[in-house]
């Protein structure tokens, strides 16, 4: 098991990205926006509280079908690992942080899906 | 947060069950398998492991949506709580394993949906 | 990554049993209690909820580490994953719910701990 | 449930530093070096992946065991939700990735430990 598991839900911020690696590794990503509900006791209330960010990435069979299921907008549930990489380009630097995602799908409290089923095409061709 | 959270993947094995309580509460259960691949160090192959069998319930809107969404044999990824309750009906007894999903999804790895958006009826009426 | 993946948090509730396999693979078991609280929102306030029982079982160094641990009464916090096994012996079955753990600890939220590192002997000897 | 729910394993990086807020909150906080196992198909073995770093928080009394507990190189477990904040400061910004814990212990794999029970304190007085 991995020493590192995520499962998130919110909404898909940007439309997919989707590319094929020099290796032919099909992979799609998009920015998801999570944002917690927390219940204020001095309020007795629930309320929002601040968005978290993260860039979710697929591969393989799994980013194949989100290129063509998610969309701007889509509410999604996403279990993965979090990665966190700080990186350098010149004289800027950044943090991202990213969960590479090994189930995704719609979230079901804010809609309905008919599951269409793929044959696996990423270990063949593309 | 929950002291207990459980993230699974498998198949969907009975048709979903939909009721209504007295108190007007949709919820929707189905019965899930779900079986780990293991990495068996001898062979140096992943291998099919034993499968685990589980209820996973959902209420008010989820439960709505479920009931539109989810048909036998289709593959979910499913958040929630583990409910393990001991139960006991004449001279038999059991125990049942439950999931109360708080999200559920179809699993993209296996094929693609398209989000239908629904108005929230839950906390209307039916 | 594994398709199930629980963390819980509970009391150990029976002082935990050691053996050793015949392929010589130590084992630590223990049942544990994890009652969750719920928010109600008639009332307004926190209460408990009905109380889950798994059967936690370690392997290997985790495990010889967790014999000279865990004690009963002990407040742990688990990650695992959930094995649901249904069972028969002679005329009687029943099901079993285990977490098989890949990291256990004591949960600071109750006590204090100081960590004596140990050599790992699990590949080693016994 | 929340949203969001991690669980971590990893290495104490930073001696914990210790605070307590204006509104008399008692919080602990410290780096997390945490560094995936993965299987690598090519070379058919267990390789160390890139260390994902975060900052752990904890609060009231969670806060106050987990200082006189956890020491800079011990093993931890974590469980919480993961933040991610972006800030600015005059000219620079960054981002901080944290994760605000409801349960933290040391990770029985690396060492034991015995629970030493403590008082609840934090709702009462420092």
């Amino acid at each position: 098991m991995s020493n590192n598991t995520v499962t998130l839900t919110g909404v898909v911020a940007t439309e997919p990205r989707h590319l094929i690696t020099a290796g032919g590794v099909p992979i799609s990503s998009f920015r998801l926006a999570s944002t917690p509900r927390r219940f204020d006791s001095t309020e007795q209330k629930w309320t929002d509280g601040d968005t978290n960010w993260f860039t979710v990435t697929t591969y393989r069979q799994l980013a194949i079908n989100s290129a063509e299921s998610i969309k701007k907008g889509d509410r999604v549930l996403v279990r993965g690992a979090v990665r966190v990489r700080e990186w350098e380009s010149g004289e800027t630097n950044g943090t991202t942080v990213e969960v590479e995602a090994d189930a995704l799908g719609h979230d079901l409290t804010w809609g309905t899906t008919q599951l269409v089923r793929q044959p696996h095409k990423a270990d063949v061709e593309l």
